[in-house]
């Protein structure tokens, strides 16, 4: 039974939808040493999250930007927690429709995404800063 | 390697955003013997649900509530599924929104959450009863 | 420690939600040798998804599509990736609002799941074709 567990921190990225599948696995290159597994990603953020997508096409990253901007708009009517930018509360109901973590299923020493999936960064912050991965790799 | 897993019983809630990490740490509280590992929470119910986010101002989760329903409104003239209350299937549907189970990284002995984050149990019936999570914490 | 992982190709399905546990449950029955563990189910596709909700009455898994379609409806105007057919740039929303993997305790030899939860396939193309899964149990 093997155990890895690295942390990640990413560079600042401007509001959007990232692929940052080559950044996880250049730091986890130990999942060569597992044929069956698991890795788990996870964001130690409430306004930034992960999720898997097509990896080809840069138009569908923008057009998750604008639909995600469609589904949580800034300035409900509703809205109470305002005070820390109109972008805040946006990015924290974002975080949680997408998530903090993803799990994919290690295979004979690789990831075993689909041909078109790839890792998202999905920064909802117009300036999010720095964001914190943990990386846990797991199996036989 | 080790395996733990307890189930946790929580009274019921009123409809809305809960934070419920101190209850889930109380209840697993082995995760102190896990150097590298995860947390798994799961909630065996399709309308309640679990996600991590802000934990520190009461107003994202009000919030939370408030964005939910305008995302999952009661009445929707499609809806056919509506004998059992206005709120059961949007509780269904915003269940799958925000997802059943959670993954938390272990370092050292303790749950590796951002310093903002979180457990959120999501109760999104009027009168929902009490809620079984079960907890399943692993690693070395 | 014991580590099982099966590959399932589900027949092509029509757009809409299905109920797959028994197809994923025939897979992998080696879930029977382990007290506690997990399931972790994941689709290699990023427009079909995964989820968990209600397994008794199929109008619930009607309104699924009926409310997707309203949160991610087709044609908006701000998309760009359109190349693909219109039912393409939803399909990948509604991939990542719902997931692409779901994990499931195991205790006692069987799934840990509420009397009402089972596990939905998610076809958002209309003529998606066969899906892919990867099926990884793991436990003691």
């Amino acid at each position: 039974m093997k155990f890895y567990q690295k942390e990640l921190n990413l560079k600042p990225k401007n509001r959007g939808f990232h692929l940052i599948t080559e950044e996880v696995l250049a730091v986890i290159s130990e999942i060569k040493n597992i044929s069956i597994g698991q890795l788990h990603v996870f964001i130690k953020h409430t306004s930034a999250s992960l999720t898997i997508n097509e990896n080809a096409d840069a138009t569908v990253r923008k057009d998750f930007e604008s639909h995600f901007n469609h589904l949580v708009p800034e300035s409900m009517p509703y809205f109470i927690h305002t005070y820390e930018g109109l972008d805040d509360m946006p990015a924290h109901i974002k975080n949680s429709l997408l998530g903090c973590s993803i799990q994919i299923p290690i295979t004979n020493g690789s990831l075993n995404l689909g041909v078109w999936q790839g890792i998202y960064l999905c920064e909802h912050r117009n300036s999010g800063g720095s964001r914190s991965l943990v990386l846990t790799a797991f199996g036989k």
